[in-house]
Parts: C-alpha cells; structure tokens; sequence
C-alpha cells in the first residue's frame, strides 16, 4: 500500500555535497531522511519557496516535455529501496494508459512540488526507512 | 538557415558558478562560447566522457520521459539571443508531428549529447554570437 507523504524538512548543508529532505507522512506521525545531491536540493527548496527563474531549469524540462507530448503526471512513488538506495517513479497518464518511468526520488519529489502532485513511499519501503533511521 | 554545430570545448572552472562551452561549425571553422551553470557543466563533461552513473540522473530523465511517452528526439535547436540570453528547443517527432520544447541551451546539449542527436544554431543567432564573442 502506498503511503501519502509530505516534504517536511529540507537541510542544506552548504560545506558539504550531501543534502537531506525529510518525507513525513500525511495521515501519521511516521518520518524519514533521504540523502539527495546539492542540485535536487536547490531545485526543491526553490520550488518550495515559489521561486521562479526566467529560464526552465532541467526540473521544469521534465514537466514541459510531459505536458507537450500530451503526457499528465498522476503523482510520483518512492517503490523500493535496495541496498540504502531509494527507486522512484513518475506517473503518468497518456491515452487513458498508466507510464511508469524509473527515475531518483529526488527528481520525483522535484517534479511532484512543481506540478502539485502527491508523493507517495510503498509502506514497505517506509517501514524500512524507518528501520534504518534508526540504526543511525 | 540552421548551422551544424559540435561541441568543441568544456572549461570547468571549479572556482567559479559560471563555466564555459565552447561550440563549433562542423563544416566550418566559426565557434563561440557559451556560460552555463555548474551542473549543467558537469552533466555535459560526464556524458561527453561516456559515464554513466549507477542512477538516471536528471537529464536521463528528460530523456527516459520522451522514450516513454513515444517521443522520439530528432535533434536541437539554438534559436534565439536575446539580451545576452541564448534560447534553445528540444525538437520531438511524435506521431507524425514536429513538438518543439523550449529549455535552456544547456539542458538542450546534454540532451543531444545523450541521444546522439545533432546541434543546430540559426545562422542568425551564430552571428550575433561571433560579433558578441569579438567584443570580449
């Protein structure tokens, strides 16, 4: 079952290359960090913040190139996580089909902020998450 | 008219925010730079280079996402400057038609880089580079 999720947290850490956002689910208490790069990490915290640019940044590329080739994302879905490594997924209506299209949680949750979509984590992958937090 | 452009040159400068391309006529000796941002220099030089990470990373997802949706990449487009701003197109064969997205110059050579798709410039616009690059 898939578990509806919010962005909590972002913490920049500007000394260093990693970069943690913290998913928080909607209808609970549960959390969990995710490591992502200083890229995705800006891109997100703009986004966030309403902040625009004058030109699309490659985040607001995947949602125009979706929207012209007449693609419309449902909602994106962090589905596993397999050696500290977390799998997402766009999803995307096309045609009345359903595309899944494999991609870094980072970039989904990038993608998900901009278009307003929800972010969903598999309960499986959350329970681990959260096993795994707290082995921290 | 569009002139066949290749990618001469990469100058990382990994002091600054600010790198450089450096683009070249393939039949033809005229070539002008270009500023883009740091990550969009990286994402170049790494696909330039023929690395491949263990995850896609934001410009395979541009690319994933046009595979998915049955688009397919028939090459990009330099199109415009304006006001020292270069603009650029991903041009998309889909069902028979022509889609045209506009991006940044940068993402459009990632991109192209990626798929192995051609780099055109308007012959207007490469002008308007050279005498801009001349008077540097």
């Amino acid at each position: 079952m898939p578990v509806h999720m919010e962005l909590r947290r972002i913490i920049i850490n500007e000394l260093g290359d990693q970069q943690i956002i913290v998913l928080k689910e909607v209808e609970g208490e549960r959390s969990f960090p995710m490591v992502i790069g200083p890229y995705e990490a800006a891109s997100i915290d703009r986004r966030v913040r309403g902040l625009t640019t004058p030109r699309p940044m490659t985040h607001d590329l995947v949602v125009s190139v979706i929207d012209h080739l007449g693609g419309e994302i449902q909602d994106v879905l962090i589905n596993d996580l397999i050696d500290g490594t977390y799998y997402a997924r766009l999803r995307i209506h096309k045609d009345g089909e359903l595309v899944e299209v494999d991609c870094r949680p980072s970039d989904a949750i990038a993608v998900a902020i901009t278009v307003g979509v929800p972010i969903y984590v598999n309960e499986s992958v959350l329970r681990e998450a959260l096993e795994e937090s707290d082995e921290i």
